[in-house]
């Protein structure tokens, strides 16, 4: 069979995003974060060691202090890309159980109201999984962001 | 450590898609979908209000009329922002109830068979989850579309 | 209410990728991978026929087996679209057992270090969900790869 006729394609720079506040695990067999040219590709976030660190001590987090320690890890994530809050523009949200959801949405709000004003957040999903990485975990979020797309910026288009 | 020399983007206009099929919940803490130059990033739709008014009459939708309902929602957001069915080119799929997945593909052919001419559909993912926004919901369908993509011109590419 | 002002779109010519190693199923609705210019947007992966045929067997695959599987798949399918394992910037992957975790973080160790040095991986999304498409699937594969974009070419960015 014919081989396909490619078009060759300009090379996008790729950078591998690191950064204090959401560091590599050792080992890993995953990237935080991937920037290709102006699109930030991320891993989901969860409430990880600090977490684990808090059931520890009998203290667990609960769902809205877990899913802030995620958002907080994908905007610095997004900020060591040299963006910010409001360039995210889509979240997958996974919960270990769906009674959760009214604190998470909660969280998305507090966090999202503080940069970006006019009540305008990202497109977001939201569904309850069996399980997460660890057995504390109560919700991990995924998230898209694009350096070139501001959400202050956003037009209201009705049709 | 240095900040990130960063190629200064050309900023990419970006609309929050309202429409009248898919309103938008009051105090919603997400955008059902937001235009970004060419790429149509949207929440995840479920049957909603619509489904728990058939649940609580007694006549609750199963999964091929939910499927419809979502698709439905998914096709009027992407209209909306200057596309139609065939600019969708991913769909995921969340079903509270492996069974339904034939009922739920079945929903898919029948929408798109209309739209898409020679058995052309997105890519599809598929899987069930524990649970979903609302206990009456068996099915969310997330997506993504491209405005520039047009499915019904697409050439098939055998390596 | 007004139509939307949409700016004109270059047209992004699409390609339908088939190959032998992923073939399309019979009366399948979904696409297993679309080319859009430079994105090849795909299907999630199991390890399907062969999983079934393995325990119809007596035999069942594990999850490292079904995880490498779905991982070939994708890069079949990527490769047919004029690229390679090097050009896949993201996964999702859903596992019936979470227990599962560390087989198949081993598989995607033993699937992408060859491919890629330096130890860069993919950005990555794990969690476990109620069920899949057969009863025998252990793991699918969900993944977005962006033919413009080499990881074996990232550069690290500290912020």
């Amino acid at each position: 069979m014919a081989a396909l006729p490619v078009t060759p394609a300009l090379a996008t720079p790729v950078r591998k995003v690191a950064c204090a506040a959401v560091p590599d695990v050792p080992h890993a067999t995953w990237s935080q974060a991937l920037v290709l040219a102006n699109e930030v590709v991320m891993s989901g976030q969860t409430a990880g060691a600090a977490a684990q660190q808090a059931a520890a001590a009998g203290t667990p987090m609960d769902a809205y202090q877990q899913a802030l320690v995620c958002l907080r890890r994908l905007q610095a994530l997004v900020e060591a890309a040299g963006g910010g809050v409001h360039n995210i523009v889509k979240l997958t949200l996974y919960l270990t159980d769906i009674a959760d959801r009214e604190a998470v949405g909660r969280a998305r709000r507090d966090f999202f109201a503080d940069a970006l004003p006019g009540a305008l957040f990202p497109a977001s999903t939201l569904v309850a999984v069996s399980a997460l990485v660890q057995p504390e975990l109560r919700v991990e979020v995924d998230a898209i962001a694009r350096l070139d797309a501001d959400l202050r910026q956003a037009v209201l288009a009705t049709a």
